[in-house]
């Protein structure tokens, strides 16, 4: 790859016009179920993911998995939502980290908040695409993932030459 | 608009894909900046847009637009940039707030991480895609950011029957 390798006007274009929609479109997300239960999106999306767990419960390392989020921040996240009450950590017999597990409170909270969370997905992301936006745009977020899975296996290979 | 509006298995999957590409994508690009400069992404885009305006000079408020940033997070970043070194802050005649500008350092920093930067965009985003990948993602961008613009103007319409 080329060391300078700029962007024409029409991929800088497209490029920002992306990372415009995505903040947005978060952004709009956000305050929708801010006000409607009070939650952050990472805080939903962590709930969201014990409510689908058996046992509503899950080891760390697998919330670490499925959220992408570094240790640190889940660590940080995972205490601020048990001083909420909405999860509690039991000790577990695999992991050196306690397991988060759902409580009655989290589950209730995720469970008012999933419908109208899910009604404002579809109002500002299904919807306007459309099946054959939502099919182009599962395409397009493959190929990327694709691609930089075959970046992360030759590691480096952006910056052969890093000073 | 339905209140109890699920989305079906396949606009979940489509969903959770889109969030995964953001998220990876923007994982990696920042291991790149972060390895060649320093920089967060933060940093980086706010650095750029000063760069790239008349005397290396913009009113807050004009970066508040353009980055879409809340006043208290871009507040906090000029201030975190300021202590490096790489943006001053000069008293304007027109805004409330002083008008952010680049230093020598911050210049010296922008140019330098620049092409780096547009290099990993260029190899995690623009080649994977293709021309065609590229045109399509840039008319779901507008078609999602055209939607927003709807909807805001009619604002609340997404929970009608808040409690």
């Amino acid at each position: 790859m080329a060391e300078e390798q700029w962007l024409d006007d029409s991929q800088q274009q497209t490029w920002r016009t992306y990372l415009t929609m995505v903040r947005e479109l978060d952004r709009h997300l956000q305050q929708h179920l801010q006000r409607a239960s009070g939650m952050s999106v990472t805080e939903f999306e962590l709930l969201a993911r014990l409510s689908e767990a058996p046992g509503h419960r899950l080891p760390v390392a697998t919330l670490a998995e499925v959220t992408g989020w570094e240790p640190s921040r889940l660590s940080h996240q995972l205490s601020r939502t048990g001083k909420r009450g909405l999860i509690d950590r039991v000790a577990s017999d695999k992991a050196r980290y306690p397991d988060a597990v759902l409580t009655e409170d989290g589950l209730a909270v995720i469970t008012r908040a999933a419908p109208q969370h899910a009604a404002a997905v579809h109002a500002l992301f299904i919807e306007p695409l459309g099946p054959d936006g939502l099919g182009a745009l599962a395409t397009i977020a493959r190929t990327v993932l694709n691609g930089l899975e075959a970046h992360q296996s030759h590691a480096c290979s952006l910056h052969p030459h890093e000073e």
